[in-house]
């Protein structure tokens, strides 16, 4: 048995339990979040520390056909250089060599392909404490956050693509006989055989604030459909990338298969080298998650290939009535806080009617409802090790920039004030900024806002706020709608219009689960239909397009009539 | 139980059939395809001529929420004017209509809306001696082409798409109890509910040589996963798509919906509609068959919609060698005359080497085989009766046209002559174009010119036409490829060159069989990877992204912990 039948047999029943999983969308995951010595070893931190360090002013070594020069500009939110230099390919030499190397990985077929790719998730997992450094010390993400999100996170959502492709690819029979009667005379008979066929190369462009869970659904969705695959990672957050594509070469290599059908090209923000690749004629596939605009350009400039996006949205609460007001603002003192509402999926638009809400405090007005939510947020922060863990870094100094400028967008209930981190005196940390406005001031909170900048919208009522959600998710687009209501008419309402606008959406949460949290196998990751998206990780559609069916036939004898 | 649940409850049965024939790729059809009054009942052919004669001259009622005129000029390609006229709608009143419409139908389920259209082709299955008359006398077939192709054909690809649309919409449980494991803490719980929701408006833009077969698989999908659908047929054949609106509007306001799910806009050759219908902001699904260069233009132009579509290609043949040169030369001929070549699977570029081919009767050169197809055609189509059926008329004066000008391009192999009609002295008939050429001639064979024209092209090698056929299909499609040849390394190297062109693949078809001829829940039409065709018929991608999953979720309590 080779290498890749070894990983096939040793990883099926995973994937079998993946693909139901998959249809049952009840919990279920091999990668355990917790990242505790118990499950990864007790090692495992200090060796995953140990990994991310020796990484630092080193050059980063991949598998290149021909390398064109080293890029590499990373710098960590919490305010030091990484010095970590990347090989950047040759692109037309790399997409050549990946078309040579594409036959034999299309040869291998849906098993062979689907047994590599969960023998790499696996070995990802192993890695997570690296990965997690890795994508601390880009994105800005606390630790925690950067494990659980960047490691077995990402690894779940890379499995369930790998689990649906698979499903998809094996629906058909390889091969048929079909025999088809002609009453008195001898039946029409032919043998066929149904290949699936990879579309070509795929590219996946990266963000900058979740390097893998927002690339692995894309990357292993092509790469088990057969395509080789280039990841353009962000400039500022190659390493999470880096470490994935060094683990895919490694077990493509070991399976006997070209390691260059994973390779990474990375560029640098002077010049940026996504729009040439994605127009390239071999490129067949693009995944992105980003801006809107540059979605939108994918999306309309392309016309070779199939493009997955995930753009920019308005995500909605909308807030009614309670019976539980300390535990609504708990659990959105936690959304609004976690990685500083750097997630396409923390709200932005919190509408409240203007003349307050019922709750088991009896009714307060909207000022005593904003004032809650920035207390809760205060309180729930005030913990200085709570603050830095939950709260993490800004990304980008485009974001601390774009906090103080929506400061004088409208009345500030809630300040945001720098963070002082024990350990990183230049970390870039703040609070969340909380905003009051009209619902007549649309310019202002009518688009996405990125980081943790929320505006408390104040609405005639609750039917005025669902129409605001319906006007504006309608025409800008969102990952996650949140509704708090006592009154079943309205959370019937609320389900109403997360079907017109194609919108997740989350009731009365008031616990441990939280609007901004998706979990793979289960919660859909964006619908594809509405602006924010026009893919879903991960539906069928997200799988199905990435490769075709080709088929053969020809004559055989008629089976004996009877 | 309501009417619609009566139509799922009926159907269930042939829909579960259906699905699994989808994956076995064996044959089944619910549908006879023989137009014999054993099956459809003695008085069949005569009620269903009488029901096409009594729409001559006459007005063809359908519904509309409001009309803004009447159009209407088909003419048989038989030699006749059809003087049905069909109201034609006013595009915006009918696209805010069927918004209204969409939620109930939406609301009724992947089960409902599948009993509803399996109702609907059972019905149009009851209709197919009117469906073949009225599809003879707009496409031009022969009539039994026309009703096997516009009936039970047509029929078996709608359901195809219905079984394959409601696989996947109900491949995902409706509803799941999520309980995630915390140790020694209380799970955390949550109840959810997930929503098969439509894209939006769905344009069907059929074609003039095949009016129901290549409409049926988007309207059915369309229609299936919840998108009320607008058909806009070719001015030229209207008549086939009319009778299935109306069968379609009978079924839905039987099953309590709205009849204007499905509609129908005409228009006519001076005053076309499509693209302004394309660009409507509320359409979200087209379907397209017809020319490369509008085809193109909708995949460029239209970035709100998902865009399907089947286009133009050089359909190819390679000539190696053969044992059995008569039954090769009997079966070409069948498949150049079938429909005087106006099907989108009709073989175009016969390569065959200059020095010739080794068959059962020694080695033949270039001029031998090629006299030996012009004869099989010649022989095939001497018995008038034989000629007129399966010949058919020419759609489209542009296609005669094309005829005379093709024959200027090279050596005339088969002269295409005038044939008489018995019954219809105006018929447009003609047999078969045979022009032979050298391979350098590429600007002559390099694209398609519809019609029954062929090229016979005179290639150094096999090897030489396997290479041609690749770059040939590979910049301009192709929707079929056959080869003949008694070496298994040619037919290897056949079998690759369909992988890496992504294009269907007959090899040595010497029986009843033919390259035109593709059998739904077996054979996949079209792949949707090469310049052909973006779509394919059908399979998972064809269906999957015509609507979206939206779900809900609410926290509940977790289980009693053991």
């Amino acid at each position: 048995m080779s290498d890749a039948s070894v990983f096939y047999a040793r990883h099926r029943e995973t994937l079998a339990k993946a693909v139901e999983a998959s249809r049952s969308r009840e919990f279920w995951t091999p990668y355990p979040e917790v990242p505790s010595g118990r499950i990864y070893g007790e090692t495992a931190n200090a060796d995953g520390r140990a990994a991310f360090d020796a990484r630092l002013n080193n050059a980063f070594d991949l598998e290149l056909p021909q390398s064109a020069g080293e890029v590499g500009e990373e710098r960590s939110p919490y305010g030091f250089e990484l010095g970590v230099r990347y090989p950047s390919p040759d692109t037309d030499a790399l997409i050549s060599h990946m078309q040579q190397a594409m036959n034999a990985w299309r040869d291998a077929g849906p098993d062979i392909r689907a047994g590599v790719c969960l023998e790499i998730l696996e070995r990802l997992n192993k890695r997570s404490f690296e990965i997690g450094y890795a994508t601390m010390h880009t994105t800005g993400q606390g630790f925690a956050m950067a494990f659980q999100a960047g490691g077995p996170h990402a690894q779940d959502r890379g499995l369930e693509a790998v689990a649906l492709a698979w499903e998809q690819m094996t629906r058909v029979a390889s091969t048929a006989r079909w025999i088809k009667p002609q009453g008195k005379h001898p039946a029409l008979a032919q043998q066929k055989k149904f290949t699936v066929v990879p579309r070509g190369i795929a590219l996946v462009v990266a963000c900058s604030t979740f390097p893998t869970w927002n690339t692995y659904p894309g990357l292993f969705a092509s790469l088990v459909t057969g395509n080789p695959t280039i990841i353009k990672p962000h400039a500022g957050s190659v390493l999470p990338v880096a470490i994935t594509v060094e683990v895919a070469q490694q077990v493509l290599r070991e399976a006997g298969f070209d390691p260059c059908l994973v390779a990474m090209a990375p560029d640098s923000a002077a010049e940026p080298v996504t729009k040439n690749l994605a127009q390239h004629p071999a490129v067949k596939l693009i995944d992105f998650t980003g801006s809107t605009e540059f979605g939108n350009w994918l999306e309309r400039n392309c016309p070779q290939a199939q493009v997955f996006t995930e753009k920019a949205g308005v995500n909605t609460l909308i807030i009614d009535s309670t019976d539980n007001l300390k535990a609504v603002v708990r659990n959105l003192s936690f959304s609004l806080s976690l990685y500083s509402g750097q997630m396409c999926t923390t709200p932005q638009n919190i509408y409240i009617p203007r003349n307050g809400i019922d709750t088991d405090q009896g009714h307060l007005s909207f000022d005593d409802v904003a004032q809650a939510l920035a207390e809760g947020v205060t309180k729930f922060l005030a913990k200085p090790d709570v603050a830095v863990n939950v709260l993490g870094g800004l990304q980008s100094p485009a974001t601390a920039e774009r906090i103080r400028q929506s400061a004088e967008l409208g009345k500030v209930v809630l300040e945001s004030v720098p963070v002082e981190h024990p350990d990183f005196p230049d970390a870039r940390m703040c609070t969340p900024l909380m905003i009051s406005v009209d619902a007549s001031e649309r310019e202002v909170y009518g688009e996405e806002r990125f980081g943790p900048i929320s505006f408390l919208v104040a609405t005639d009522s609750t039917d005025h706020s669902i129409q605001i959600a319906r006007e504006v998710i309608g025409e800008k687009g969102a990952i996650t709608l949140g509704v708090y209501s006592t009154s079943d008419a309205v959370l019937e309402q609320a389900e109403a219009l997360a079907l017109d606008v194609k919108v997740a959406l989350s009731c009365n949460l008031t616990g441990g689960i939280f609007v901004n949290q998706s979990a793979a196998f289960s919660d859909f990751h964006a619908t594809g239909g509405n602006p924010a998206a026009n893919a879903c990780l991960t539906d069928p559609a997200f799988v199905s397009s990435r490769f075709v069916m080709v088929q053969s036939r020809h004559d055989v004898a008629p089976p004996e009539q009877e």
